[in-house]
């Protein structure tokens, strides 16, 4: 797409501009300056430029940014003018609750089967599409060109299953499963490591109250 | 607890620290090299090494890091070593899935309570805990002394809560909603934005995609 590599520190900030630029968008809006942008957002009117100047700009002196234009842009960049089919491994609450979310849908994050070793869950439908067997995986995606993966299973189990879900072309592994994955080049991974988020909440609830004693 | 502020980055990184030597801990292993621990966990020794000198060090001089002295310690930075206690408000899939998740009791986080404006879901047990009703909220956090409150409910609702915690006493927000909270000084939110993070992938894997055509 574009020659230089971005960092992903630009990246993980791409969504939030988008999710802004959506609702700015919903809102009416059609135009807004990178100082209006800044005092929305709390970020500074230079991080603003420097971010979009990895993608060649979109503004315009003295008009600033087109929102429509530059909400479709960021879109595009993020690849979410096309459709990406995924499954979820791992039928419990969470992978439920993920199958449920109706708005991956309306960005393109298409939900096409869910899979788990229970035999008591095997046959239960999510939002109409039934639970797998663990056996019947590997077929699935091979016939259905499946892209995604989300894990929602336990460490060990993530582990063993890399390797399968590599083989069966899968390019990217949404993983929740509480351990870091080793997968060969070309295969994207995005954590979502819970416990570390709350324990990064622990951390500045404690250092908080240690300021005000 | 500290006199210095520490990053945010560094802050971010010792829940995974924190992981690491757990697990060399229950395999037994009682001491590490920053180059062993460098490698196992794939960022650079020097790194390692500045990211504890913010926390005054722990290492020493041809010995390396003492695993459970030094798990121990990240744990107590994390403020690990008291009791959290928190209640969810949304008792959908993820909410659920959250209660039930026994890990982060492990770590000291105290599920107490739950709480929906669904009246269908009001009655119902989530880990032996009632879903009660919203107007119970307030009242509940005050006498309970409740630390932490999950959000697992849409944006519009999240927004229109946080006074509501925020008068009761709540010292973190831990936000799964779709949206960015306006918090007083005092009160910590972290976020776990799941489309932010399936966009981030979904870039990953299209920029992949283009550098291979």
């Amino acid at each position: 797409m574009l020659g230089k590599e971005i960092s992903q520190a630009v990246i993980g900030r791409l969504p939030r501009y988008f999710r802004y630029l959506g609702e700015l968008k919903d809102n009416g809006v059609e135009r807004i300056s990178s100082q209006e942008l800044s005092e929305l957002m709390q970020v500074t009117a230079s991080q603003i430029r420097q971010d979009f100047n990895n993608f060649g700009g979109f503004g315009q002196q003295g008009y600033g940014y087109n929102v429509e234009y530059l909400y479709n842009e960021i879109g595009k960049i993020l690849g979410l003018d096309t459709i990406h089919s995924f499954v979820i491994i791992g039928a419990g609450n969470l992978g439920t609750a993920l199958g449920n979310y109706l708005n991956f849908e309306r960005r393109g994050f298409v939900f096409r089967g869910i899979f788990d070793q229970n035999p008591a869950l095997i046959g239960n439908l999510v939002r109409g599409i039934p639970v797998r067997s663990m056996e019947e995986l590997p077929g699935f995606l091979r016939e259905n060109e499946i892209e995604i993966a989300v894990l929602t299973i336990p460490k060990t189990g993530a582990l063993g299953l890399v390797d399968t879900l590599v083989e069966c072309g899968i390019k990217g592994i949404w993983n929740f499963a509480h351990v870091d994955l080793d997968v060969p080049e070309g295969v994207q991974v995005e954590n979502v490591h819970l416990s570390d988020s709350l324990m990064k909440l622990s951390y500045n609830i404690s250092s908080q109250n240690a300021g005000k004693e």
